[in-house]
């Protein structure tokens, strides 16, 4: 069946086209309001998808502003080097296992934001965004999408300067910034979008086309990714994986974000989130 | 005044000695049984010990099992290679800036655990843990302690193997696997600790001192650190900051953590927590 599942005001809401549905008013189920609740019970989500055509809309997403479809994930993994492209112009070696970082949920925010850059040295790294559904602990890579609760679109914001401060680097606050981790516009859950497992992806700077590739360029797939992590430690709903960004980033070319700039990132059959930097 | 503040069962309480108080009981606040909003108002929690004497306890520490004193932060952040001594014997530079890396919250437990080694490169180091109270955004080093709700012990146990596997090394997942995060026993506001800023920490294997420092040793002092992140994201309060460890880790002796060995480690004026391992 599928779903689309947006935060509004902090409220879970199904999303069909340019209509959207408050959960709990249509479940009956108040606890249901509760974005990280929703999420954590993706039956209850397809269900009520089912039954849209038949009930008047809330609204139209026209008239709202959407908050990060996961508003307070209690881990946000992200994975560096994760396309063939990017590790190349990174000029690092191919990893041999998934390269783990994270992305401070402190930094996740709605789709549509204005960035504080606060250096020079801000750069874009569009991203396919895995939200975890169920409790996931040694789960297999033919096992790991059944965990999944669905995909959204994230930008890995990334503040060069600081990712490479510290001796050893570590990319955690390089990436974790306030605001730096925009994510949106909706969650969809994986039998909506085209192929769960190669989707168009790019990203354009002022109409700019920076990034493009396919995300089945990944390295470690996401089946792959959840595999791996479960095996360290216990995914629980509404975790989110950032699994990596193409090549085209500011880094390689010496072109950074500066106040102004407009970024739009966009992954097919998810949708899009835009930037603008001051 | 000062607090010692426990998490009984999942309910907030109030230690004095070896009894404790439910919090939300004694002080009629029903949302204060949540340990997440007991931490996040630290002004009724100095105000409640202050009630303490007259009023019968709930029971005694001795015939309960105590949770994480934050059970769910929103961010758990740990520094690396804040002490001297530590940086000898990892023959590593000393650090120009706090080397920041996360220790996800799947993994932080309360103070007397049961934990799965799952490798034989499992190592222990001993270390104070920050508890933030109130919300720090651009925080002074001057202003720092006032957003500080308190200390607890903490063990950054880490898997040596996982750690250095991704190239290059992020030590995230290292950290991070299931119960490799003991904190507790008690979260203990600052004013009622010998020297906020120095306190004896010590680490024994099977009853052998392995580490033995005071955190007067930090390179990077409490308040540095939290001037330090603050300038990057916002902490709220329940963030948890892991401030480094001694010297004396099984990395640099080779001697690791086994099936069977018992840890003990113990902060002046705070307390001490016990793994034991399987």
């Amino acid at each position: 069946m599928g779903f689309r599942l947006a935060n509004i005001e902090g409220r879970a809401a199904l999303v069909d086209g340019d209509s959207w549905w408050d959960l709990a008013t249509i479940t009956g189920r108040s606890e249901l309001a509760d974005p990280m609740a929703a999420i954590a019970d993706p039956d209850a989500l397809h269900a009520a998808s089912a039954t849209l055509a038949g009930i008047e809309p809330g609204g139209s997403l026209g008239d709202v502003v959407l908050g990060a479809p996961v508003p307070r994930p209690r881990s946000s993994f992200a994975v560096g080097l994760n396309y063939g492209g990017h590790v190349a112009e990174a000029q690092m070696e191919l990893p041999e296992v998934p390269l783990i970082f994270a992305k401070f949920p402190s930094c996740i925010t709605g789709p549509d934001t204005v960035v504080e850059l606060r250096t020079d040295t801000g750069d874009y790294e569009a991203e396919l965004v895995v939200v975890i559904g169920s409790t996931a602990r040694d789960v297999s890579a033919d096992d790991a999408w059944a965990h999944v609760a669905g995909l959204t679109v994230g930008q890995d914001l990334s503040d060069r300067g600081l990712q490479f401060a510290a001796k050893p680097p570590h990319f955690d606050l390089g990436k974790s910034r306030d605001g730096y981790g925009p994510t949106g516009p909706v969650l969809v859950s994986p039998d909506l979008v085209p192929d769960r497992d190669s989707l168009a992806i790019t990203c354009e700077v002022n109409g700019e086309v920076r990034q493009s590739d396919a995300t089945g360029s990944m390295i470690f797939d996401v089946a792959t990714v959840v595999e791996y992590l479960s095996g360290i430690l216990t995914l629980e709903p509404g975790d989110l994986i950032f699994t990596g960004t193409p090549d085209g980033v500011g880094l390689a070319s010496g072109r950074f974000l500066a106040a102004g700039d407009v970024l739009t990132t966009t992954i097919e059959g998810i949708g899009t989130i835009t930037q603008r930097f001051v």
